[in-house]
């Protein structure tokens, strides 16, 4: 079956789970998505794209943006960012803060919040403009120069982020910032913010299934650090429902409460599928059931 | 290259890390294990086996054990388990208590030791003797009729297993425990003290790289139960360090504080490593290392 | 006013409150307790007293038996016992076992489960006959030879024993046990299924008020150390609400699931209350609400 | 004995343990504090004081303002405080976050800093200027208009506040802050930077001991409201030592990080005693060992 015959049997297949679940209530621009949405992409390794449903409409990435920081800082910084955030599954809630003290602010994985805006704060020291540089990264892998930052959506992360704004003084406090407060909160909010479709992110996520190459062929990771990637996103980007997502769907992958979730197929693809009723744990509902039937139609889980 | 050439090349090239870490002390039966030993094994999809070292030299399996209880209870009660153990990472060290308070007797997977309680209790449910299932099975897998429990261990561990009791009862006044704790507990002490070589236990786990088929051509599991086991020992499979091996090895292993370690390559091959000296999270030094090894030589990562 | 006076304007301003709460359900024997009854009774320095109720009436002390057997192990052995229990507020449930893996095995304080198994321990070490020589004592400080364990009760407490036998092991595990983990669970069990009445346990309790005098004249603690048991009930005595219950009676108490509360005025007398109906932490609603009254009554509170 | 030779012998027993101990580290204004210092001062109903070594010597106050604070509020307020912040001690180090995530930014007591946050936000909102109210009752009550607030001190803590600030946050995040984050951290860190003596303190600190009367003989608290002050003092006063300070001393106490510590001996007298160096638990290890000496000495422990 080809890339687009299965994303139509998949759509088919999870329609009764669209809208299911609740949308992210936190923020109320994230609470206003009708959530009847769905949309599902294929990037393959050429860079051609298949798509299905809402799959050309933007949402709020959230969290995905923490994968393209992530690999922004590995490509500029090596390794060293495992000094300052772990690669361990947190076994707790995605913004706990119960973790980081225990752990002496050091965050378990660079996907639970904390350990995001250790991300984002190096990416600020190395780039002097963190949110900028990453916008600029995702404008060109996914070849769409119209990717924008959402300002109510920031400006609302900003209105209601004081559980934020405590890990990142919490980490302040053990030494682990090296930016103001302020500062780091700004351009994580700001990252969190951006707007992409599930095409866009499909293709911008490319680099992943490539063993590390970029879209214009360039390199932006070694073979060695997309694997890292990788291995991070299956054990820790689901918050704390990875251990399920990899047992269902089987395949390395990053969720944002927006619906979106972004899943790599080393040496074969990547997809994007996004749905915006989440469940309990902060994953789309239906974007983590058309996953699982993917892979069960394909047989490309990664086990 | 073949394998018998991987293994050479990833013996020779983790010489120096052999004999580092400290051998398991909790109990005087593995403390006197002589740290020097090195073995691998690779068993491919037809059954042929290839090792280097003292890849036939019998230890014992430990934890390593779980992997097959938790796929023997799955082989006859399906996904019933899952009600009585959860398959999220820990986020704590492999017997800890705190988790299982606050999460209400149910243990988080089913490789942390209050999670292998219960699957063994729910094997020992079904078979009546849980320890000899086991035994029988990992003979047959491994064309080693010879394969034996070894008492000293198991009453060694009987006689240092307050910890293991302590979880067993907590469980229990969860309720999620169907037999006498004494009678879950000897069972459990009994398969953890099963001595096998990295040969036995390449050929034993061969199931896991055939999507569920046994050495016979017998099915075990379903394709999908298959992927669900090493889905769940990747993210769980080495303690509180699973994320770690992930990202450096980047395959579903099992780990056992005799030292060994099973990995698998679906598709294409199970292997197993020994050396006796532990890191400080309880995988064999050596070990992980060689393991890191043989996937970036051959490339074959999961990611 | 006189004692029998205040006790009976106590008795009838908490009358609404008497059945409030719910009798103790853990095991089947204490669940079956008449909800509706209340009494009250204090005994003065000179070991006269006076009750109100069913301040006759014998029901199950409990916790309340906490107290004693640490002041038995403190007469015979000093203060060696703070070596291996702590003094502090536990800010967790009475039988939590995440504070006692945060702090090795060595429980917050002698009033939690944890901290009452090891001083059961240590008394039986002392006495070879733990429970025995508590019941001696308490006989002979209420003149009452009449005072037995409950078979009943004591069989159901091991027959729900769970909790506290993974407490007792996980405790064993970290070497903080003389005895073997039955042994003391049979005579912590036991010790709680005493019988007294509330004139039985505020005559029991008189050397509390009597800086460490028993009811015979003769010295079981120096007044340092009777001082230091009140310290410890005020605050350690209460489960989870001790803050509460300092707050609103300001004196130092003990409670048990059985509903008494025995407290003390140091120089004046000793109360003890009973009431079966519990409030959501354990301790008795109409118990505690007349020590309230009775303090704002009298004015006699330590603060 | 009186009360000047009872403070004589007692300064004389511990002259062998001033020096010892720390002196707070974690901000440089504390930090410089000569170590060998020691005071105390002791306030009797009358309002006539006493005092021995440095006692008239001013230090920084710390957390002794937050029983001030906590009284203020309470007269002002009466109980309404309480659905704000719990009266329980905490089991925990007095600025851990644990607590607060599990108990949903409810903080455990108002002498744990992020209670001590609640109380001030509170009192910020009832007089719109928290720390100037707290100064001008401060001065009232000690009969010393010089008391004042010590700039380098507070803007010493401000620089180094990022703890406090993720306490803030984290609490604003649950909705249990009325007030601007930043407002609420000045005015907490300008009513611990408070210089006062021993002398001033032990004036201060007057209407404890006389049941909720102020110093001109006006009402403040409400006898109920003073016991309970001193009894939340006795069960969570002295951080995560309150159980062993009321094992050894037997009174309500309040210590503070400057090496102070405020006591209660209610219907008798005020104390206060002062010397910089701090066990680990961030008490004053001569303090605590001076009033120890003094309750052994003239037998007035509460207990």
């Amino acid at each position: 079956m080809d890339y687009q015959g299965a994303l139509e049997v998949v759509a088919a297949a999870v329609r009764s789970q669209v809208g299911q679940g609740q949308v992210a209530q936190y923020i109320p621009a994230l609470a206003a998505v009708d959530a009847g949405q769905f949309g599902m992409a294929v990037a393959d390794m050429n860079g051609d794209v298949y798509g299905v449903g809402d799959w050309e409409e933007p949402f709020s990435v959230q969290s995905i943006s923490k994968t393209f920081s992530l690999a922004l800082v590995l490509a500029r910084d090596g390794e060293a960012i495992w000094q300052r955030v772990g690669r361990e599954p947190s076994g707790n809630a995605f913004n706990s803060l119960v973790q980081l003290e225990y752990e002496n602010g050091v965050p378990r994985n660079p996907f639970i919040n904390a350990g995001a805006l250790v991300v984002t704060d190096r990416l600020q020291t190395l780039t002097d403009d963190a949110s900028t540089t990453l916008l600029d990264f995702l404008r060109a892998e996914s070849d769409n120069p119209d990717l924008a930052f959402d300002p109510a959506v920031a400006l609302s992360e900003t209105e209601h982020g004081d559980r934020n704004a405590a890990l990142a003084h919490f980490m302040a406090s053990y030494g682990n910032l090296e930016n103001p407060v302020p500062t780091v909160l700004q351009h994580y909010f700001w990252q969190c913010s951006i707007r992409m479709s599930c095409r866009d992110l499909a293709l911008a996520g490319g680099f992943l299934a490539r063993h590390g190459l970029r879209a214009d062929g360039g390199r932006l990771l070694s073979r060695r650090e997309a694997k890292q990637v990788n291995a991070v996103m299956l054990t820790c980007g689901t918050y704390d429902a990875a251990g399920n997502f990899a047992y269902r769907v089987g395949l390395p992958g990053k969720s944002g409460v927006g619906g979106g979730i972004v899943a790599v197929i080393p040496g074969r693809c990547t997809l994007c599928v996004w749905s915006p009723g989440l469940d309990e744990r902060g994953n789309s509902v239906a974007g983590v059931a058309a996953l699982d039937h993917f892979t069960t139609l394909t047989g490309w889980s990664v086990f």
